[in-house]
């Protein structure tokens, strides 16, 4: 494929790891990061040591803090801000976008204050233009030290996810295309919540079946919502669905994941939040997610259990016999 | 539901865990093992220390080495044993079996000499029978201590799948129903060779995005197998598919992946074996499964890698090279 200009925008560990992926295979790139004195850094000592410990910064990746420097005359932006920052970044770049240059979104979540999804604020702050989301299972460590990964690239136009599939597609990182880009983007935002869950099965101590049957009914309930929202069943039990469920649920490292383990383990929500740093989104997607189903009526038992231990002081034992003994029924 | 008299076949650690469940539940119990001396042990000590250490036996289930003792006059009949036996038994059971008693199987893999699933080989022995199989993902040891457990027990006689749900469900073990025994056992049995490829991926310190990636795609490429040998897709991404997936691979004590775990650090398939009392049936799997592909013209890629590593020499890494770089495609 043809070497293109390139910037990401956001100089997390996601982001800099995906640019560091592209500056490997010879594209032109940038990376875009709020702090001038952190890039000024990155530049001179070719590490991150914030957002990417240990981990060395390839010598042919350009470094900014100037979004008037970062994206004119690029030929595809990708956008690696957290959610709910998403559109105040979004504001700051719209008068030095080229006109043309696609969005790649890499961000998963629901922006809180207007229950979008990423591409939905994109719209929204940019009016119309070419947008797609990446996203599966996927932490930025182990694709910084060149793990092999294997994510999807969703965008209602088919070409542009064959572009972003072939701009990025390489021994150590495969990329499959899809057209639901609402179903990729809600599973990614929608899987933190089976997360906070499974964390809790790991704090009960309950061990590996209970955690796999949570994932498996978490997925296809969320599955159920995202086909009352417009997305496809099939890719929830993809590599954005269940496959990004699966590494968020097994690894010792996921806030959500970790959340849900300190509430097994019987802390109340509120001495956690007073206790972390980080938000973790499973916590207030919940809630949209319930909202939601109520609102669609899809049936959401797993969902709604976990809204009742975070908000309402149910124990997450009674919630448990709460889900087990429920009606009857067929799987699917 | 009415108690019923009920007859476990098979005293390993899965059919001992099942029916103490069933001891609990108050239904008339009884454990067939064919060692005289061992159950003599078993009903003196309350205990089973080869299958189900530490883990104590229930006062009211009765245990016996006689099949003439154990199966007339039961209502329902589970058969746990390992599949490759399980045609001697069933020859073994069949003058002493009630007429209208259903049969339960929980084994889960295909019989080597003849490609048949569990229900097959139950037809095939007893001929016209009500059969049904209960499977999901259930470590024995976890069911045995009571730890919250979700399957599916599936059958073409809904009825009977439904009598298996209230025979078994309680607040530490659900049941789902299914009519896809087909999918159903095909799962159970086919999950083992991908958990042999994710025990490569442990063993060549891949990480968790690799690993959620395979068991994503690996089910996927199941799923397509399945429906070619008339399983519906969606059974798969249910409990007894991808939810036995998740836990086969994630636990550290499973065969398939201990296998795989060996062959990704090095070790060849013979010495694999060499050193092993116990055969891992993904082993001998993945060569049934890929012949099934061959001959329906199915795409397993993860599957046909495995075989290239186990039977053929290819090293992992290769392997790994291969799939990544496979044509780009589309997700569904």
């Amino acid at each position: 494929m043809e070497k293109q200009n390139i910037c990401v925008v956001g100089n997390g560990g996601w982001g800099t790891a995906l640019i560091s992926l592209l500056a490997d295979l010879g594209h032109n790139t940038i990376l875009w990061g709020i702090d001038p004195d952190y890039m000024a850094d990155m530049r001179r000592t070719r590490r991150s040591p914030v957002f990417l410990p240990g981990i060395e910064i390839p010598e042919n990746l350009a470094l900014s803090s100037s979004l008037e420097e970062c994206l004119p005359g690029r030929d595809m932006i990708i956008l690696a801000v957290p959610t709910q920052f998403m559109r105040s970044v979004l504001e700051k770049m719209r008068d030095s976008l080229p006109a043309d240059a696609p969005i790649v979104n890499v961000a998963k979540g629901i922006e809180m204050k207007t229950g979008m999804r990423c591409s939905e604020v994109i719209g929204d702050t940019l009016g119309p233009r070419d947008v797609a989301s990446l996203s599966g299972p996927s932490h930025a460590e182990e694709v910084a030290r060149r793990l092999p990964t294997t994510v999807v690239a969703a965008s209602g136009n088919e070409a542009l996810a064959r572009r972003v599939q072939m701009t990025f597609m390489s021994e150590r990182f495969r990329v499959y295309t899809s057209r639901d880009i609402i179903g990729v983007e809600l599973g990614g935002a929608l899987k933190n919540v089976i997360a906070v869950a499974a964390g809790a099965c790991d704090g009960l101590k309950f061990g590996d079946n209970a955690k796999a049957a949570l994932l498996t009914r978490g997925i296809t309930e969320i599955a159920r919502l995202g086909v009352a929202m417009g997305a496809k069943a099939a890719t929830f039990f993809g590599l954005s669905g269940i496959g990004d469920l699966i590494t968020t649920s097994y690894s010792p490292f996921g806030r959500n994941r970790r959340v849900g383990e300190q509430i097994g383990q019987g802390m109340t929500l509120d001495a956690i939040l007073a206790s972390s740093e980080q938000v973790a989104e499973g916590v207030w997607t919940s809630r949209a997610a319930l909202a939601w189903a109520e609102k669609l009526n899809v049936d959401m038992p797993i969902t709604r259990e976990i809204v009742r231990v975070l908000f309402e002081r149910r124990s997450p034992m009674q919630a448990v016999s709460e889900l087990m003994l429920r009606n009857p029924k067929a799987e699917a």
